[in-house]
């Protein structure tokens, strides 16, 4: 079982307005609630993959009781920790007719020392029991900036890899808890270094920043170039996997997307072509669907065939 | 007690940002949740009148529980009853910076006629032991136009007097119901007569519409003109309350604090004159609080002494 940590998960609201108002009163044609959360994805695309897969993490409140909802009537198997906080909300509003959409992301419950404690105890003790697992997604407040770092050693003491999608100081620290796999986008590894990579995509430069961040810990960097593909940095070499233009359609969860699939290929010791061939393909499926955490199996096929993977010269 | 009756109550959830991107992602600084809709700040403001109050109506789903329980911790006292559906939620998003904020308004759980007489049989049963009821805001999915009607009719017959605050063809039809008082806003009236009334206020007009709502089984007229306070149409005769200017304010909820005084001044038996300088001073009073349901005691006293009423010629 892949075990999916989402320390922040969240009740995603999505509002459908034909034209907003912003300094008035709308009345959304259409209404989603759904649990969200970057691992709640990543837990949904995994299921889709016929992997088998446990969510934990935290939860509270009335929010906190929708997310367990949604999640059971979906068929994802999650064991939340509960706190005393409320689970936060994002919210989405969809103008139809300008093709926008806002975002509002809750910054979520603060976490006590106890609480984390309590859920570190339970994960600690489903680690024996899984094949890998994935941390991702936001910290809520509260949590230390090394808050990974401690969960992917861990895992590792445990014998068991970890990969990790996390943004800022989270990911920066994490990688001192050497986890198997890291997948910044090129914005996240550029905040990781400090120094400026999303002005013109240059590979040595992108290289340079991965191998920062696996002098830090991480045994591999796999850089998502959002319509361009990946980029994987490992002991074994230098990989790139390119997709053909992915068009138009939900850039969200897209990174989930290939999360998913790089747990999946490391589970199934897939080696790292086909694991990065997956999850380009996987990740330019999930932007052809229109809700995060879903991908048309024949998507998925069609951008199969599209991948082109090449093992680079070392730069 | 006040019977407020609240058929389709919501969870507010505010969201304060300092800039709001409309294309992009934002994080609030400020995230306000408290249960909403008409029913519940009159409610409030009759609580916060001392008046003995209860709250009826229908909830459901995990943003219902959040509703109950957030009465419960502010001592309002309800008694929904339960139904399938998810009870809504209002979404505000206020741009400190820009000063304008945006309402999404999700219509309401679909109700259902066996979930509808459920509630009437409630309802009915809790008419004797009340001195008045209040049935304002808009209905759910599912009920019928007449509901209104319908609830001021055993109202009728209970021997108890109903205030109603409605729009559109639920207040055109709900004056069938014979009730006490209604109390719609000058675009409301101008819905509900089909005549334009909000182009230069003129009280000729706004008589002859009132008198329509009388003719239609209304006993008593009183339309709030936002910052110029009321004008009443009676039996006894027309009056007319004038505020002194509002200035700047939050006039949400300020129509709900105008409802609360005209209920409590029925059940207090208070003459019209005096029934009207408390609703318009109660109302300007709710608009310098920054919150729906709330006012300063001192806002409302310096108002009362605002307040002129005068008694019209019948025009």
């Amino acid at each position: 079982v892949i075990l999916v940590v989402t320390l922040n998960p969240a009740l995603d609201v999505t509002h459908h307005v034909a034209r907003v108002d912003w300094a008035g009163v709308n009345r959304p044609e259409r209404v989603l609630v759904r649990p969200g959360g970057k691992g709640i994805n990543v837990a949904r695309t995994l299921r889709a993959l016929r992997a088998d897969v446990q969510v934990m993490g935290m939860t509270g409140g009335v929010t906190g009781d929708a997310v367990r909802a949604a999640l059971v009537a979906s068929e994802v198997p999650a064991a939340f920790t509960g706190i005393a906080g409320q689970t936060r909300r994002t919210f989405a509003v969809v103008d139809s007719e300008r093709r926008v959409t806002a975002l509002f992301n809750e910054p979520g419950p603060r976490i006590s020392a106890a609480e984390y404690q309590g859920f570190r105890a339970q994960y600690a003790a489903a680690l024996p029991g899984c094949a890998a697992v994935v941390l991702t997604g936001s910290l809520p407040p509260g949590l230390p900036d090394d808050c990974y770092a401690e969960l992917a050693g861990l895992a590792a003491q445990a014998g068991r890899p970890a990969l990790l999608d996390a943004d800022g100081a989270a990911l920066r620290r994490g990688a001192a808890g050497r986890p198997a796999v890291v997948k910044p986008n090129l914005a996240e590894l550029e905040r990781a270094v400090g120094r400026p990579l999303t002005s013109g995509y240059d590979p040595v430069l992108v290289v340079g920043a991965a191998r920062e961040l696996m002098s830090a810990g991480a045994q591999a960097v796999v850089v998502s170039l959002a319509a361009d593909g990946l980029l994987a940095v490992t002991a074994e070499g230098i990989w790139r996997a390119a997709t053909r233009g992915r068009g138009t359609g939900n850039p969200t969860g897209a990174g989930d997307a290939v999360m998913a699939a790089l747990a999946h290929g490391l589970v199934l010791r897939l080696p790292w072509a086909e694991r990065l061939r997956r999850a380009a393909a996987l990740g330019a499926a999930a932007v052809a669907a229109p809700v995060a955490g879903e991908f048309l199996a024949a998507d998925y096929h069609r951008e199969m065939a599209r991948v082109r993977v090449s093992r680079r010269e070392e730069t």
